[in-house]
């Protein structure tokens, strides 16, 4: 059975005060154009899909996904469909720019993990915001759905269109705007490569305050509007602190200018918080101003191996209060996870095998500071037995290398099977015991069963892997799963569809609607046999 | 001319759409009971208030201070008053903390600075939740005007009601709800001094993401309504990345739990942004979710003397790239602050006489580490002529000394007259321009113009003081500095009324309002003269 989320009363409130217009969703999408050669490992969620895309051409993969709509039980709302007029009046808007050709436009209908596929006939690549807003007052008018795309990296197949709605790519809008080597401060458009921005700030002494594995083909706005959290969130925290301004595109085609470059500013109440994480349902970001942290002079990576969960949640004390304003990461992954990436991907442990193993990245302006703390951390955790084995990294090679053990999870998941994920916000004292339980729970129903993640965050990546997908095993896994969370006052990060997932990215049920649409939200569905609404525990009990 | 504000029509929406009862403000007080003996001199700002207070009878003194609706043409809206029969279902909610004696209101009716006066007749000190809800349920069901309090160390007389508001106290609730001793989550009532819940988290490990010179009076919930930014904003950022999780009472009684306590959470909108740094105007917070940082192991201060602004940036710079992860504060002061805290206060200049004087704290988990980075950062401001002359000062009793110089500016400033307190968000490059350009423009009409701030923030206090007040003077002052600012593409934190300021609070122009009363706000006067809306640059433009 699939649940038709019961959207919050206040939600449409607020859609009736500010949004008057088709609905959008801020996607992720690469372009060809923005196909980055990332020779690192670190690149992997970036060059992967890719790369697998380019295995075999588009036209003889695409049809091997199945049609959003003919999956799940989903409905088309009364849109407009898009006429040779609509063309017309587009081409007038971007000239050159409206893509119609079935071939270029199958990469943009299915998401990088190939579970789920639109029928969109446009595509449009607007170059400014102006031309957004055209796009979107010209849209709002006809009555015409909207899908927002960025680098189309998304997991849980949110940056694809459902039906036939038009996609907005941000691919062109790539221009740094402005950046001020004392503050940090930069601003760009939305469609800038996350991987792009780095280097650019890179070079002037700064870093971006994120970092994901697919930086080599996500865009800034798309991170935005997911409110990516990524493997710097240890260290710089959320984009809610980090990112300074926002300018927006109402559905309806206005512009809304919260693009501040200020590092304090209490003018007001913080609109612009509420299209951070919101996924585009509340406007598509075209640009973004935010805070780049100085580069650290030297950085550490430490691998090491755990004999139980308790001693990597002691490892991690251990690490916080000896390592303090260094730790920029602190990672973890069971043995299940190891056996993955040496099956599917051939990479060698480089430790003993342990129960658990744990990365900890150190990001200092001292090298030989930082190297001495990191050598009396791991000098206690070994003396204490915390930590059974580990090597260290300093160079960027043997940092890649060791990263990539944790970072090319998901790809070796990928091989494994079909795999249902799950992405979860749990205490940190209770967040392996889901695992376990699990395994107890499922038996040879499953294939394996596995856990990693984010420690620093209190982030789990729980991932079930089967040879194919199971309508019985999901209802063994759900809502079991988001009960058991939430019984542990946790949150699930996103509403994921079976067997998709995402790192840090939130994702929204709902569908693009008109203004004459202002009813159930009618989106790709949520898990099945999950009735709880959309309004989840994060939301305000009314 | 006073200028009614003119409120956007998106935020009478909103109000529509969410608050259905009596307009609510977050304010701050420290009832007698919460007045700390404070010894050192970091809190100045929290003992400032009740020392003076102390020092004669607050019913002798009272009578100075102009009630405000007398000083400026503000409108009472048609509230109900509060009657017998509302103070013994007042007392039914609350029994035995309805205050209604008047020695025991003169308090709370008059802002620290002593600029503005309500005449409030009733104070409520609830203790839970449920209390607040009650209250603000009866009152928006009766039409009573309701004036959240906290500490009352606003400087903005954003704290104290306007009229006959009931004061709705959060001194009360005052308990530490959990902590966790590995992820660094607090979670507390509202009414937390933040000074008491400092050393609650430094026993445990960890430290508060802010600290103002306030602190031994401010409440938690008061520095979240109002965004205060404070020392450690350079450092540990804004708290819309620290504060995980709010509980908000919304006018009409409505209780809005997002008291979430996971560092990561991207389930929906974020709606509790919405209250941080809104002023209570949409809600009460009453309880609060932070995240801590861990315990640095070590402090240290430098004092020193720069020859100009120019250098002074540049110090920053160097600041930035050789002490990077430990930096924890860059204050700037310039010549006219030192002369006031030696005349006012008698403390002494540590460093050579110099146009400008800078602070640096680093705070790091390695002693030895953070004093060698220190000195390299030293020898080389000195060595290339950036610093001329500068001390240092490790232990508590010189740090507090070497801070004193800088805190204790707003206490010296309040010695020397009528003082004209802007505090405003510029660019780096053109910080310090309008101090000149003010000193020029005023002439001998100023008795002084002064600079200092939060560079590391971009945050400018502009102080400029005379013998008395005059409406000459502020003729001259406004809306020049305003408008000055805003062509830098600036802000000014917040819309202080003239001679009144706050340090990195914000103070909305609003009214308490009743349900019949979504009208024009009437509330205490912005700066005269100065015609431009509430809707700031850092409001969207439509």
């Amino acid at each position: 059975m699939m649940c038709v989320p019961r959207w919050p009363v206040w939600l449409f409130c607020w859609r009736a005060a500010c949004v008057q217009g088709a609905s959008v969703r801020q996607r992720m999408w690469a372009g060809p154009s923005r196909i980055p050669e990332l020779g690192g490992l670190r690149g992997v969620w970036g060059t992967s899909p890719l790369v697998r895309r380019g295995s075999s051409s588009a036209s003889s993969r695409a049809p091997e996904v199945t049609l959003t709509p003919e999956r799940y039980p989903v409905r088309r709302l009364p849109f407009s469909v898009v006429s040779e007029d609509d063309l017309a009046a587009l081409e007038h808007i971007v000239p050159g720019r409206v893509i119609t050709d079935p071939e270029e436009l199958e990469a943009p209908n299915v998401d990088w993990l190939r579970m789920v596929r639109g029928s969109s006939k446009v595509l449009l690549r607007p170059r400014t915001t102006q031309e957004v807003a055209h796009i979107l007052r010209y849209c709002h008018e006809r009555n015409l759905a909207v899908n927002p795309q960025g680098g189309n990296t998304g997991m849980v197949g949110g940056s694809t269109p459902v039906f036939d709605e038009i996609i907005v790519s941000t691919a062109l809008m790539n221009q740094v705007l402005s950046f001020h080597d004392v503050s940090g401060v930069l601003v760009c458009q939305a469609g800038c490569v996350l991987e792009a921005l780095s280097q650019y700030v890179e070079e002037r002494g700064f870093v971006m305050p994120l970092d994901l594995g697919a930086k080599g083909s996500c865009h800034i706005g798309g991170n935005v509007a997911t409110n990516a959290g990524g493997l710097r969130f240890l260290r710089y925290g959320s984009l809610r602190g980090t990112v300074l301004g926002l300018e927006v595109v109402l559905a309806n085609g206005t512009v809304l200018n919260c693009l501040t470059s200020l590092r304090k500013d209490n003018t007001g109440y913080d609109l612009k918080q509420l299209f951070i994480g919101s996924e585009g349902t509340l406007g598509v970001i075209t640009a973004v101003s935010i805070l780049c942290p100085p580069k650290p002079s030297a950085v550490n990576v430490a691998f090491l191996g755990c004999p139980g969960f308790a001693e990597v949640l002691q490892t991690f004390r251990t690490c916080r209060a000896m390592l303090g304003e260094i730790l920029s990461a602190f990672e973890f992954m069971d043995a299940e996870c190891m056996k993955l990436v040496r099956l599917h991907l051939g990479l060698s442990c480089p430790v003993q095998e342990s129960p658990f193993y744990v990365l900890v990245e150190t990001a200092g302006s001292g090298p030989g500071h930082d190297a001495e703390k990191l050598g009396c951390f791991l000098e206690q955790v070994l003396d204490s037995g915390l930590v059974t084995d580990g090597t260290l990294g300093s160079d960027e090679r043997r940092i890649k290398m060791l990263w990539a053990l944790r970072e090319r999870i998901t790809e070796a998941l990928s091989c494994d099977g079909y795999v249902y994920k799950y992405d979860l916000s749990l205490p940190l004292d209770r967040l392996y015991d889901l695992v376990g339980d699990l395994r107890a729970r499922l038996g040879p129903s499953a294939k394996r069963v596995v856990g990693y993640g984010h420690l620093g965050d209190g982030n789990l990546h729980l991932n079930v892997t089967a040879e194919t997908f199971s309508a019985s095993l999901l209802g063994t896994l759900e809502p079991y799963v988001y009960e058991w969370t939430a019984g542990q006052r946790g949150q699930r990060q996103r509403r994921a569809r079976p067997g998709l997932q995402e790192e840090g990215r939130p994702w929204l049920q709902q569908a693009p609607r008109g203004a004459a649409a202002h009813e159930a939200a009618q989106g790709p569905p949520g898990p099945q046999g999950h009735p709880e609404p959309l309004q989840d525990a994060a939301h305000p009990h009314l």
